[in-house]
């Protein structure tokens, strides 16, 4: 990997900092984000300017070019990826470490007095434009919004923003008509007394509508926004995709509705203004919902009096509740999961004692046989397919350079997933095709417990996720040992892997409380660095639980795994599990024999069925 | 318990709010909070200034008085009390509550446009009038600090502010001299880069020169602030008690001392104008470093461009790790606090069943056992002794008209603990004096289970507390049980049974990681509305764990439980412990045995020997 050369681009950028043409006074200072204008964590190529600008393209990172330096903050998982891609020009800022400023005192530190620092107002979200436009005032300093993106000025070469066809998903998908959604939505906000809502995360507009796109690699989702009012629905997206009478049909488009339900679609870059329009139209008392994520411009685009932000949105709360269509969709994209995961493994016991296969062969094989699946989409992220050492790099993608052959001595980890038409799947098992050590097997053992003590919690309903994040680690630290990441994420449906509002890690306070309905991962782990890797995942359904007692009547609820993939008994010292234990693995594995079982046997995969009823032999534990 | 009578206390109140004499321009509305000027929990009678106003009286509240109303705010514990304490002039707000308007809201919706909002500048924390200001504002009006405390202007026989006499702590006690203290804050202030250390909360002047007090019921501390700069020491405190020839000494007041060391004895009335001078001779980038719930008073005299605030001061944090000196010293307090209270179990098993015993008498009794030992000064909180239903109500204290006989046929909890010049204690336990019933075992060993899971837990140095609370409630989550409130705050040592930065709770997020030294509760508990309460408290001392592996070489922490009194194995289902839980009870009895024993022997305490060899007979769990 050598780094990208940059001089001439920070070059030119330096130029469009002056220029009249683009900015209004010269900015000593331009910041490049690395979002996009819907705060999205998985981005379109067009909307990778830190990497154009800087060579690095990590996941996380943002880059400040002055008159005569350029800074890139980034955090620990990216340390040696941004030193090796960057050249001389730029400085690696090391968040997490002690000494590395933040961007903000680091601007002050280097600007001239009362310097200009611009940025995109799309880009920056609106609490981190307060942030850093606080800091910088009070240092005699201006943050700026600049209209036109300068590294867009200078990216001639710069990809098109995709435009693909949409899906549009019956109701045998959803469970809910996008009408009621907005119905649902409109009560909402009548609750708040707030008029209008402006949505601006991908995923949302895609629920609300029920529809999918294919803009973003992985993520079922295309660039759009809409505002709802009381009886206005605005929708604003680009191409010619209204042209199809599909999506036509179901957005009903043609048809004589309720004005309150007629959807006005709009150009994606109206926007801004139509919002102006709507803020400059509103009465005192009248208010306008916004993400406090939502971009500074469009924020801005609401009169601060008008404004009524919060954390999650209505929209992100009620997604992350699955009805019963969405759940029974969920249940059936993780049936069809696990057999294209039965004959994975079963081919890879085959295939790996020959040496022939090497990381990115088996990530390739896994997409093979999940592609063989009904309604398969895509992949839901990039495959984390990695032997040995690899596995201790907690977000490894194989790529030439690294890609390491699997084999009988070593640990192979699998996190992988895709999106059905009829759900999102997220999977890791960590399998031995040869015969682990004591060592080894001790520290699968303490995951698995911890694994298991998420799975089988029993909680008060209105309990945060975050809450039951211990339970993962305790068989962990009472012999010395933890992970570095949290438990578990929220799980979209035919949507973002990744999804707010809740989860299970100990980073979170601000999540909301698990439900029945709500989908997360459960997935400790643990990375030995230079050796190995360890981590199961389950997605898991909250259900509610039966319970002895419910004190003050809150009900109480638990986790329903819908993952059905074999844990390597192998892998297990029995003797480190309790019996409860035991007995969950053993029900566990009884449920994956049976539905799955009835899967492969249905789709003739008969000697995938032998490698499951072989892996799903009940443990014995000796008292 | 009738309601106070605030007709004309309201009528006077209301009076000087527009009196030329006191308020620049008429208030319209007056906020009375809780606190004292050093936002301390336990307040002096002169500081009762909300319970003087509205006649309520508990810990928390805050009164509003408008030209029109006079509304209190208060939280679910209190909203009885409250009600019953209050006269029809008063509207009870009870926050948590759905409906309940906020105080700015209710402020905007009462108030005449363009209105003044009055409140002591002294009492309220900055953090607090930083946002009532700022809703104020935008809905146009002012909140504005009024110099002389309204209700002192009508409070004709306001109690004098306390000044009782200081003890001092020598170097066996405190384990490191003020001066030693000194030095290591002004390096916390080199590191920080401040001048300036302002000291508010009064704990914190306590342990920094070593002194204690008696000005606040159940907390050794006294009124003063203190000013610390790189070469000064100000110290504010009113009073003759500069004149005890014995703190003269302690604090070396008439020695020749190096410069930097000289205490500085000033008026505790003149802090602001001292601090005002300070604030005005500062050069850019000189800091004053401030906790942010100090109060707006002594913050506003900082000008903002010179303030350092942060949730937790270096005194704070400090403090809360104890040294070799502290804990040998809290060793030694919670040894004749389990003395004391194997005296009263073995008087309470033969009195009980005279059904002559009350509440209070039972209380009485505890602290007299507790006064007969070696150093003890006072209680260190109201002691909550409850029999039956009464022990359901978390925040109980005994009264005439509730106080209840104890019988062989109910559950008694006992929470109580006292101030030694060696230390501080917290203790619950939970008895049945007669047999106890199947589904209260049960209760009491699900909450046992729970107190084990936290005390025996091993987990990383560098862990928060709070990510701990969810042990101590998974075995009553498993049966639908819960218990409302947090798993432990920190102790001090001689000095608050509840302090900061640490604690176990799922309600705060920004505690302070667990270190070796720091010392907290584990209490968890069930409470049965109208039957009974069950909470087992033992303080325990954070040490070093010895774990079989040491991940990233972090190290590990558990608890060593300081509290040595028997947990009443008569009420523990003994079938519902794992053999762990088992052997953690008999090893824990085994030790209260030997070290308790021991000195039960020493103080010639026969009959309670005889009682506690009785009550630590181990276990047996038939598997």
């Amino acid at each position: 990997m050598s780094p990208k050369i940059t001089t001439e681009l920070l070059k030119q950028l330096r130029q469009v900092m002056k220029s009249p043409k683009y900015v209004q006074e010269p900015v000593q200072a331009y910041i490049v984000p690395s979002g996009d204008a819907h705060q999205s964590e998985y981005i379109a190529p067009c909307d990778c300017r830190r990497a154009f600008i800087s060579g690095f393209d990590g996941s996380a990172g943002t880059a400040i070019v002055t008159e005569q330096h350029a800074a890139m903050w980034t955090d620990g998982r990216y340390f040696l990826q941004a030193a090796h891609q960057m050249d001389n020009n730029w400085t690696l800022m090391k968040m997490g470490l002690k000494d590395t400023p933040t961007q903000e005192d680091w601007l002050v530190s280097v600007l001239p007095e009362g310097s200009k620092v611009g940025v995109d107002p799309f880009i920056i979200p609106a609490d981190q434009w307060k942030r850093m436009s606080k800091a910088l005032r009070s240092a005699g300093h201006d943050l700026v919004p600049i209209k036109e993106n300068l590294i867009d000025t200078i990216w001639t070469d710069c990809p098109q923003r995709p435009c693909k066809p949409l899906i549009t998903l019956d109701l045998s998908y959803t469970g809910v008509s996008w009408r009621d959604k907005i119905v649902a939505l409109r009560s909402k906000m009548a609750e708040r007394k707030v008029l209008w809502f402006v949505v601006t995360a991908l995923d949302e507009v895609a629920w609300l509508f029920n529809l999918r796109g294919s803009d973003v690699e992985y993520n079922p989702v295309f660039f759009a926004y809409a505002v709802i009012g009381m009886n206005t629905i605005r929708l604003f997206i680009d191409g010619d995709r209204m042209t199809n009478p599909a999506v036509r049909e179901h957005l009903q488009l043609d048809s004589t509705l309720e004005p309150e339900f007629k959807i006005q679609v709009m150009p994606y870059g109206s926007i801004l203004s139509e919002l102006q329009a709507v803020g400059a139209g509103l009465s005192p008392k009248e208010k306008v919902w916004l993400s406090d994520k939502a971009s500074y411009a469009l924020t801005e685009a609401i009169p601060k009096a008008y404004r009524y932000l919060t954390p999650y949105t209505p929209i992100c709360i009620a997604k992350a509740v699955k009805n019963a269509s969405e759940t029974e969709g969920m249940r059936r994209a993780h049936i069809k999961d696990a057999v294209a995961l039965c004959e994975l493994f079963n081919w890879l016991e085959k295939e790996v004692p020959k040496g022939t296969v090497t990381e990115i062969i088996a990530a390739d094989k896994a997409e093979e046989f999940r592609s063989q699946q009904k309604d398969f989409v895509e992949l839901s992220f990039a495959t984390i397919s990695s032997t040995g050492p690899n596995g201790a790099i907690i977000h490894y993608k194989p790529v030439p350079e690294t890609n390491r052959t699997l084999s009988v001595n070593e640990i192979y980890l699998l996190d992988s997933g895709a999106q059905y038409k009829d759900g999102t799947t997220d999977v890791t098992r960590t399998m031995h095709f040869g015969t682990p050590s004591a060592y080894e097997k001790e520290c699968f053992t303490y995951v698995l417990k911890g694994h298991i003590a998420v799975s089988a919690a029993i909680f008060p309903n209105g309990t945060k996720g975050h809450l039951l994040d211990s339970f993962a680690r305790s068989a962990l630290w009472d012999c010395g040992l933890d992970y570095l990441h949290g438990t578990g994420h929220g799980v979209g449906s035919f949507l973002n892997v990744h999804e707010g509002p809740c989860g299970i890690s100990y980073k979170t306070f601000a999540d909301e409380p698990l439900e029945a309905g709500m989908i997360v991962s459960d997935e400790p782990g643990y990375y030995e660095d230079g050796s190995f890797g360890i981590r199961i995942e389950n997605v898991v359904l909250v259900i509610p639980a039966e319970t002895k007692y419910n004190f003050k009547n809150r009900g109480s609820l638990t986790f329903e795994p819908l993952t059905l993939v074999p844990i390597q008994t192998k892998m297990i010292d029995v003797n480190l599990l309790t019996q409860k234990e035991c007995n969950w693995v053993n029900d566990y594995h009884q449920k994956c024999r049976e539905v799955i079982g009835a899967e492969l046997e249905r789709q003739g995969r008969h000697e995938a069925l032998r490698w499951l009823v072989q892996e799903t032999e009940p443990l014995i534990r000796v008292q």
